[in-house]
């Protein structure tokens, strides 16, 4: 193996690459710790994002660092491991390189996981005029929006300006579009009834726009309308069936012609990063990466890929979806092949996805849980979601912290993480 | 009084605008909120911040929340209270009006109270190339230039690049430069020691750079060759006598000639923020506003002038210094003063300011105090130190999450705060 440009190998050693310290990336290099071989993570932040939490921060209940970890702390023990922050703009893969705007690394073995980024659909121009939510940045944008509205409207002397200024336009009825939803309702109602003085709580509008014909649609239809229900009592507006047709400054229109004005959050949807271009392969129609049994590029066995944006099917042929545990699990998996191969045993066979539930919160107190055979909702299945995702939060001084930052909080309504920080 | 232009008033009732929320502005207003006026609180920031720990966030040993309360929560439960959050432009003060960029606002008692601002002593050129430590967006700035100069020396291969790289210059020995220089030194070696691979602890440099003859000068002579003492200890290169001619994109250039590359980080001076130009009142050669024994403009008393922004002399003639203690009991003494003066009582007099002493810490285990007649220093002072700095934070729950922060870090030597978000 050819030393590359910039990091210096430890000689002899196989070199494995990991791009991106999401779900997938950060599980697979956790579990090469102890591996006899280099292990290389590059990812273009610093830090691990807790992504099922992202919404509390757009939502200014929870602050960066309690949902956000520096890689390089979380990898600190592995003494194999070296952390890079760079952005990936190429991967030449006849000769094992890849390439980022801080020189070119060399592989023996490759571990995509770039994950998703936020689709607009092809309307990109939608991007100037309203925020989506995948990284850090993106949820204090949202918070900073939502904040300075409250700001503007506080002083504000026109009815029509107080109006736009205080809704809130939420586009998407999947699980993080309605856990967005519920935070800015609950947001609203708090920050009008105490925060404010001349901002009453039913001026406060928060609009749910779905365009299908029901919210959360991989969950059991029960639940679909227990979360419109439980929505509709934090008085959110829930506007199903409704297509977006255009997003601009002022806020959105709709088929229709229906229009609404105000801060505009873009839930909608999300599409794999940009892998498939710089490994010059074909990709499914939702820009998937179709990948073998045990999660390999068919044409290039080194090469895996994992998470949001690998095409895997499950034992129905159906694609697995782009969640949090399917990540996980799959970093895990590929991390065994490799420790298999590296010290010549088989390899683990067919990757298969253990599917323990999904979940999605509603504001607080309330909770819906698909576990297969078993849905449930209310008061206790938001405790459960509540103790769930303090179990999963990476860092054990963040689970302490988190937990007792929600408890205070559920006792007190107080929220410390409203900040302008412009 | 007439209506102003933006805020409705409650008829009848004396208005008080206070400008900054501050440490004088805050405690003024908190102290007026059972008072029948109508008290208004204009800050361009949304956040009281807690100063004294701001260089803790800048070190990623803090987060923004942590030190940073939304004023609109501190003042919640004071009915009596507005919060703008709106950037003053000038005062008209043969009209009572303030005139910010989100409208104009009339008052009966003006409390002036917007502070200092980071002063390049005339070199304005110098804010591009080296960052003040006043707000958050300071604090956070430093964070990440300090995170990303580490970043890039990791994967660096010059030696003379890797050098300025890890080459961290505060300039100023006050109290925010020995602050400072402690938590980059530390930060420094436990970065070097655990979460890089290719930076060693000894190549990371950290240089104290004092005009005058030695370091903390406003503190006991003894204590500040413990404080010299005790930062080379740390591994920071203290240089005193040196002062500085140039600023730049690749580092400093010290009077006689000598050059130093690397991050600049400027704690050498602050001047009151631009109140006298507002108020159109002669200043004294520091900048600051004379005031009466009272706190009020001695031209216009409705007006009074508090904190950093106030020239008012101790029993001894001499200025008071620009610290918060100052400020809180200029703030309250104001408050009291509306108060009786409201209600037809006599004025309670001339402020006295009552001095409990000084505090600066050393990195983690060391600090100096100096109360007067006793001075300390080491171990037990920084324990005191810290008890002080929890017990004084504003917001409930931030005394419970930092207690805990802290000593979690303090047994673990984890940060989680080291994250760069663009």
């Amino acid at each position: 193996m050819e030393t590359p440009r910039l990091v210096t190998s430890e000689s002899g050693l196989p070199r494995i690459i990991i791009l991106g310290a999401g779900f997938g990336g950060l599980f697979a290099a956790q579990e090469l710790g102890k591996l006899n071989a280099q292990v290389i993570v590059i990812d273009r932040q610093n830090y691990h994002l807790f992504q099922p939490l992202l919404y509390q921060v757009a939502g200014a209940a929870l602050s960066p660092s309690d949902v956000a970890w520096p890689i390089r702390s979380l990898l600190k023990r592995q003494k194999n491991t070296h952390v890079v922050m760079a952005e990936v703009q190429d991967i030449r893969r006849d000769q094992n390189i890849v390439v980022t705007d801080h020189g070119e690394f060399e592989y023996d073995y490759l571990v995509v996981a770039t994950g998703a980024q936020t689709s607009y659909f092809g309307h990109h121009e939608w991007a100037r005029y309203s925020s989506g939510l995948k990284n850090l940045s993106d949820a204090t944008a949202i918070r900073e929006r939502v904040l300075i509205a409250m700001e503007r409207a506080e002083l504000s002397q026109s009815e029509s300006e107080r109006r736009r200024l205080l809704t809130f336009i939420i586009i998407g009825g999947g699980p993080t579009g309605v856990e967005m939803a519920g935070i800015i309702a609950e947001l609203g109602k708090s920050a009008a009834s105490s925060d404010f003085r001349r901002i009453s709580a039913n001026e406060f509008r928060v609009l749910l726009i779905e365009g299908g014909d029901r919210l959360l649609r991989t969950f059991p239809v029960k639940l679909n309308s227990y979360a419109s229900k439980a929505l509709q009592e934090l008085g959110v507006e829930v506007v199903t069936g409704a297509m977006v047709e255009e997003i601009d400054a002022d806020g959105v229109l709709l088929a229709g012609g229906c229009r609404e004005s105000g801060t505009v959050m873009w839930c909608a949807g999300v599409e794999p990063s940009s892998a498939a271009r710089w490994l010059d392969v074909a990709t499914k129609p939702d820009g998937r990466i179709a990948v073998t049994a045990d999660l390999r590029l068919k044409a290039q066995t080194e090469v895996f890929v994992i998470g949001d944006l690998a095409w895997c099917p499950d034992k129905k042929g159906k694609p697995l979806p782009g969640v949090a545990p399917v990540a996980k699990q799959q970093g895990r998996f590929v991390a065994r092949c490799l420790k298999n191969e590296l010290s010549g045993r088989a390899t683990p066979g067919k990757f298969r996805y253990r599917d323990f539930g999904m979940l999605a919160t509603i504001g607080r107190g309330r909770a819906v849980a698909d576990f297969g055979r078993i849905s449930t909702k209310g008061w206790l299945t938001w405790w459960f979601w509540g103790l769930c995702h303090i179990y999963f939060l990476i860092g054990r001084q963040s689970r302490l912290l988190v937990a007792l930052k929600w408890l205070f909080e559920y006792l007190t309504f107080q929220r410390s993480s409203r900040l302008i920080v412009k």
